[in-house]
């Protein structure tokens, strides 16, 4: 073991699979501690796999992904940002992970350093960690108006081995989502201070204010902008498992991008290609069912929770977490595993999200109203009755 | 551009790529320039993995694989090396590539080197690259006998820095296949040095010796030497479009293994790996018909070039490919894309399989007989009417 690469023998275990670990298999739990919904892939985009492998599409493929998959992205973000996009732009990953790794070993590696407001999706540092790169932590705080990142603290924190700002909005774990203003901003200081932005948009369709998707760097950047975008099919169309994604960025990237892949995993099956193909282009439906799972999920733990008063957190304005803090309980990796115990219900312990996350609990509610109404029965039953 | 990381700018387009974009799409052209055979994935391969999508198996999964593959696994292992392997040591990985590229971060980063025997499949080289560890590449010499790795050589090229000696056998591109006795000699060596060893055993099962697979380290090393074998579905079950693999390591390798994988793709989809265990299971009858394929191939075109005398090559020993040379063409480079034009054939050029392939030309002949005959009949009639 001590004969391993460092980077390799420290990238850290995930912290939210100890939990799941600890619960697995117990009867009648209910697991809220993955961001995975409960309904399996739609049909449609199950089918058209299973088409593409009758007709025996099992060869080698394109790098960046077939011309069908590339001008379904491109159609889906004209739709979506109402302005034209060019299929040249989008790169398909074997997931959205792999999307953060790619664009990660494309602009950061030893002795450089990447700033993360947190807390953060646990992967994303740890990808940092094993690139060989320094993750720096900039831990964002709850006020009385939610989640706000310090605009210039997030300056302060360049240094000369700065390269790259990772930006997810909307927020995994927090729920946060930037506003408009807020990223341009960020944008104005990475253009000025010649970063990278890594944004991961991964949740923007799942967004409960006005409108079909949150604000993004596509509504205030230009397209040559120092922008790698990562997103993947896995939320928007339950496609979890799948492990398939994409990178957007400037078409001047191609080859750089193209031979990462090649080097990495050289491609995606062209059946799942062709799923996702079907995903995009007759999946709004499913998008849209999807959202308002989310919204009445939301609407019911935060208002349960909120009437306990034992509870401290910000309404999520995206994503499909609940990030919440339990007076008394500031040590919420015992937490877990005492909900596991006493509550029957999976939750994530804030501490895996890094800097920022110490104290709180994330509580996935992307499910159907029955479940969720039971997790928040015996989550509400546990704080009324529990002992601080 | 120059805003991105060196090792990601500096990632070499492969060098196969460069004369299959040339010669895509003309009519009639016979491409034997990539590693894939003809034949598309067989029926029982993909239905398995069509019944599991229709079960509705698209959820996350374990990181390590399934545990219906490890054990298949193991019983594979267990059949070909004549003795007994646990499930705990193989490791599943999206592609043979991704297999590699973990077992290159498990162990090698910036400031380290590894060894490599070449030529050798460039992507090997590259993934190094990527992880900005550096290649040491160790040209072998065609002799009398077919090709010969100098293990003086190998000993001297070891430096404080090394960390690795990388070993495929059988060799793509050249066909060579490292004896028991030179394998333990590279094992004593390892032992000695304190070095891992990465072996690539991907063409194990396409030997030409009188036995159903080549020699391989299972055959002289321990369980717990220091040694991560990478492999991949895609040759030996025609699988290559579906990007599977697995690492076989100690277990104890296990957790760090895991976490590789969690940060860089997550996990393989469970509807690929059904259709894993149903190849390990069911699929001997196909890899014998594959392996049969490949001889009657390397035989076909070995005496078609032998007789025409201007060419220079070791009738390959393993793998699917020939490694030959053309009298008066040192620049194959050039060669390929004559060929194309010339001889309406899609040949791979030597210079990039790295050092030592320099004036040779890949010919893949996992193909049918027909298309083969015909292939075979335009080079021979180009090397005897084309002028040196």
């Amino acid at each position: 073991m001590e004969s391993l690469r460092a980077e390799a023998r420290e990238a850290p275990e995930s912290g939210i699979v100890e939990v799941m670990t600890y619960g697995w298999g117990r009867p009648g739990l209910i697991p809220l501690w993955a961001g995975e919904g409960d309904l399996p892939t739609p049909e449609f985009i199950r089918d058209a796999a299973s088409r593409s492998l009758a007709d025996g599409e099992t060869f080698y493929t394109s790098q960046r992904g077939i011309p069908e998959l590339r001008e379904a992205l491109a159609d889906y973000h004209t739709r979506l940002y109402g302005r034209p996009f060019q299929p040249e732009r989008f790169f398909v990953t074997g997931s959205g992970m792999q999307a953060i790794q790619i664009a990660v070993d494309s602009v950061a590696g030893a002795g450089d350093e990447v700033l993360v407001p947190s807390p953060a999706w646990p992967n994303i540092v740890a990808a940092l960690g094993v690139s060989g790169a320094r993750p720096v932590e900039l831990p964002m705080s709850l006020g009385n108006d939610g989640w706000v990142l310090d605009l210039e603290k997030l300056k302060a924190a360049i240094t000369p081995k700065t390269r790259a700002i990772f930006v997810n909005s909307p927020s995994n774990p927090t729920g946060w989502v930037a506003g408009r203003e807020v990223l341009a901003e960020i944008l104005d200081l990475a253009r000025k201070e010649g970063l990278w932005i890594i944004s991961d948009e991964v949740y923007s369709r799942f967004y409960f204010g006005d409108a079909p998707r949150a604000p993004s760097f596509y509504d205030v950047a230009e397209d040559d902008d120092r922008i790698l975008y990562v997103n993947t099919f896995s939320k928007n169309w339950a496609m979890t498992g799948w492990r398939v994604g994409w990178i957007s960025a400037a078409p001047e990237l191609g080859q750089v991008i193209e031979n990462l892949i090649q080097y990495s995993t050289s491609g995606v099956a062209v059946f799942m290609q062709r799923a996702a193909v079907a995903a995009l282009n007759d999946g709004e439906a499913f998008v849209a069912e999807q959202v308002a799972r989310a919204r009445s999920g939301r609407d019911l733990i935060c208002s349960a929770l909120e009437r306990t008063g034992r509870t401290r957190f910000a309404w999520p304005a995206g994503a499909f977490y609940l990030f919440f803090a339990v007076d008394g309980e500031p040590d919420t990796s015992k937490l877990g595993l005492r909900l596991v115990d006493e509550a029957n219900i999976g939750l994530a312990p804030g501490t895996a999200f890094g800097a920022g996350g110490e104290g709180y609990m994330r509580l996935c509610f992307a499910r159907g109203a029955d479940g969720l109404q039971t997790a928040t029965q015996r989550l509400v039953t546990w704080l009324q009755t529990s002992c601080a």
